[in-house]
C-alpha cells in the first residue's frame, strides 16, 4: 500500500478549506468571548478512568486505548472535550461562581459515526458551569444560534427535547422503574407494539403516558398537547414549562419538540438541543443539560452547553475567493525589503518569487507587482 | 489515584495562558499569509509507515501507536508534523511550482524531550518546497526571526550549521564512510580523544578536519577559521558560502556557527538553524533543509522549513492583562437585549450575570455596567 494512503474516514485539509476552518473558528471563538467565556486548552490525552468520568456509556468503545511508558496505566485519546472541560471547572479552575468556559480542538473516534464521517472532528462548544435555572440553558441556546448564524446558515430547524418527562412517568411507577432499559430501547426506535407489551402490567396512566410519547412530536403546540395527554406530574408540568421557555427563544429557527428523542439520555439531566441545517442528515450542533458531570471530579457542579464540528460546518461554506497578493522579485537590496515590509505591515500579502520561479501560480491571485521604475520601487497592476 | 490527576508532562492550559497562545497563534498564522504561505491541516493520527517516511530514525520511539479498527493496520499519532506537510506537498497539491505551506496543531510525545517538556507540543511552522536555491533557506530564516520578534523577544542568538561539512569530509575517506555512524557519535559528545583513536588509520587530512571540528564553534569570523583549517574541497567551500550568507542576513540577532552541530544531520541535506531566547535551556525554533524528504512519497522537491512549540513560546510572554468587560443583569426585554448586542458588536464584552450571581468575579474586570435609568437602557462607570 502506497505510504501517502490516509486511514479510512480520515483526511488532510488542504489550503482552501482549511482557510475557510481557520475563519470560522476565529469568529466562533470571538464571538464566544463576547458572551464572557474564558478559552481552555484540555490535552489531547488523559488516563482513561478521567476520560470516561461522567460520559456516557458507550465513550470507551469510540476511545483509542494507549499505554503510558512513564507509568504503564492506560490513557486514552479523548473521544469529547465535554467532560475535560467540567473537569477543568470542578477540579482547577474551583470557583464557586459561574463559570463560562470554551474550546476547541480535534477529538478522534476509533470508528465512524456513519459511513463519511470523519474520525478527527474538529469539536468547538461553550459551556456554563454553577447556575441550575433555566437562564443558563437560553443563553447556551442563543450562543449555539448565533453561532450557526456566524457560519451563515440561515435556515436552522431547532429540536427540543426533555429528559425530565420519561424521568418522570418512571419514578411514578415501580414496575416501570424495573425496566427503565427496556422502555429506554423500545421508545428509542418508537416501538408502540413492544411497548404495549412491556407496559401490559403496569399501572394505567404510566402505561398511557409511555404509549402517547412517541406521538408528541412536531411544532412548538406539541407542548400544549403534551400538556392535556400526560399525567399531571411536577417533573412534566417542569419540563414543559422549560420547553416552552426555550422555544420562545429561537429567534428565527423553527422549533420541532421530539418528547421521545432519547439520545444523551444517560448523562443528560435536563433539556436536550440539537440544531438542523439543510444539507446535512446530521445535527450540526448539541447541546443540553448534565448537572452531574463534576461529581465524579469530586465537585457537582450544575451544568450547561453545547458543541459542534468545525469541519461539518466550514464544508457548507462557500469557497473563499482567491486571496488578491502582490509579485515581488527576490532581492536583499534594502529599499527593495523596505517595499515589501512596508505592504506587508499595510496586511498586503506579498510573494517573493524565488529565482526561476516568476510565474508560478498558486491560492493567491497576484494582481499586482513590485516593480523597479525611474530609480523607485512601485506598486503597478497587473494585466 | 483521583481521577482528575493528568499523566506526567501532560497539562491543561487554564484561561490566562490559553488567551496568550490563542493569540500568539494568529499572530504568526497571519504573518505566514502575508508573505503567502497557505495553510493547510493534516491529521492527528496516519499509518504509522507514512509517520516514519523520511523521518530521522528515533521518530518511532517518539510515536504512540494505535491499531486501526477498520484496518487492522498500525497507525501512529503524529509525532511531529514536517514529513505530512512533505507528504501533502509531494502528493496531494501535486504543483510543479513553488509552494509554501504552514501549519498548527498538536503532536504528542511518547516521552519527554527533557524533565519538564510537555508531551504535548503545539507545533508551529513554515516549508517551501520546489526551490533549490539558498533564498528558500533565507526566508525561511527571515519568518523564524519575524515570528520570535512578534513573540515579543528581543534577544535571540541564532545558531547555524551545516550537513555539508561532516559529508564532504566522510565522502572523500573510503575509511570515514565505513566508521560514520560511529563519528556522528563521537563528535556529537565532541569526544576529541575518542576521535584520536577512532580516526588512526584515516588519511591525514580527513584525520585533522574531523580533530578540528568540535573546535570550529564561535561568532560569525569561525566560517573565515574555517576556510583556512579545514581541506579545500568544493562541499565544505560551497556549505561556508552558505552558512555566510545566511549568517550575513540574521537582522538583530547574533549568530554563532558549530560545524560540530549534527542534531538533525541523518535527516537535513544542507543548512541547519537554532534559535534561542533568554529564559529557556532549549532552542525555539529549529529549520533547515531536508531535500530528500518527498521522495518516499513518490516526488523528490527540494524543501527547506523550520517549526516552533507555541506553548514553550507563550510561556515567556507576559501575563495578558485582565480583559475589561461590561456587566448587564439577566433579562430578555426586547430594549435590554437589544443594547447588549450592540455593545458586543462593538467588540466589547457584555456578561450576563445569572440570577443570583450577580456579584461573581472572573478572568474578565467588570469596570462597566448596563443599568436602567430614565427609561433607557445606558452604560455606567463601576467604582
Amino acid at each position: 500500500m502506497p505510504n501517502w494512503l490516509l486511514p479510512e474516514n480520515i483526511a488532510d485539509v488542504l489550503p482552501s478549506e482549511a482557510r475557510k476552518i481557520e475563519e470560522l473558528r476565529r469568529l466562533l471563538l470571538d464571538n464566544f468571548r463576547l458572551y464572557g467565556y474564558e478559552l481552555v486548552m484540555p490535552p489531547m490525552l488523559e488516563y482513561l478512568e478521567s476520560l470516561l468520568t461522567g460520559a456516557g456509556q458507550d465513550m470507551s468503545l469510540r476511545i483509542f486505548k494507549l499505554v503510558d511508558q512513564l507509568s504503564g496505566r492506560t490513557m486514552g485519546i479523548r473521544a469529547d472535550m465535554t467532560t475535560q472541560v467540567a473537569r477543568i471547572d470542578a477540579h482547577l479552575l474551583n470557583r464557586t461562581s459561574v463559570t463560562r468556559l470554551c474550546y476547541a480542538g480535534s477529538v478522534l473516534h476509533t470508528r465512524p459515526s456513519g459511513l463519511h464521517a470523519t474520525r478527527e472532528p474538529l469539536q468547538i462548544g461553550a459551556e456554563i458551569y454553577g447556575h441550575k435555572g433555566l437562564e443558563a440553558d437560553a443563553e447556551i441556546q442563543e450562543l449555539a444560534l448565533a453561532s450557526l448564524s456566524l457560519a451563515g446558515m440561515t435556515e436552522v430547524r431547532l429540536d427540543l427535547c426533555h429528559v425530565g418527562v420519561l424521568r418522570a412517568i418512571v419514578e411514578n411507577d415501580a414496575k416501570a422503574q424495573k425496566r427503565e432499559n427496556e422502555l429506554f430501547t423500545l421508545l428509542e426506535s418508537k416501538d408502540v407494539p413492544g411497548l404495549r407489551v412491556l407496559t401490559q402490567d403496569f399501572d394505567v396512566s404510566t402505561r398511557e403516558a409511555l404509549l402517547v410519547l412517541p406521538s408528541l412530536y412536531g411544532d412548538a403546540s406539541t407542548i400544549a398537547r403534551a400538556r392535556e395527554v400526560l399525567p399531571n406530574l411536577p417533573g412534566i408540568a417542569n419540563a414543559l414549562d422549560e420547553l416552552e421557555l426555550l422555544s420562545s427563544q429561537a429567534g428565527k429557527a423553527s422549533v420541532t419538540i421530539d418528547l421521545a428523542d432519547l439520545r444523551g439520555y444517560h448523562y443528560h439531566s435536563g433539556v436536550m438541543f440539537a440544531a438542523y441545517v439543510p444539507g446535512l442528515p446530521n445535527a450540526v450542533a448539541r447541546g443540553g443539560r448534565y448537572d452531574h458531570v463534576g461529581e465524579a471530579f469530586g465537585r457537582a457542579r450544575p451544568a450547561t452547553g453545547f458543541s459542534m464540528d468545525l469541519r461539518e460546518l466550514a464544508r457548507l461554506l462557500p469557497i473563499a475567493e482567491r486571496k488578491r497578493a502582490i509579485r515581488a522579485p527576490w532581492g536583499t537590496e534594502p529599499a527593495l525589503r523596505q517595499k515589501i515590509a512596508e505592504l506587508r505591515k499595510a496586511g498586503e500579502v506579498v510573494i517573493q518569487a524565488l529565482p526561476g520561479h516568476e510565474n508560478d501560480q498558486d491560492e493567491f491571485d497576484c494582481d499586482r507587482a513590485v516593480v523597479f521604475e525611474n530609480g523607485n520601487w512601485t506598486l503597478t497592476k497587473l494585466g
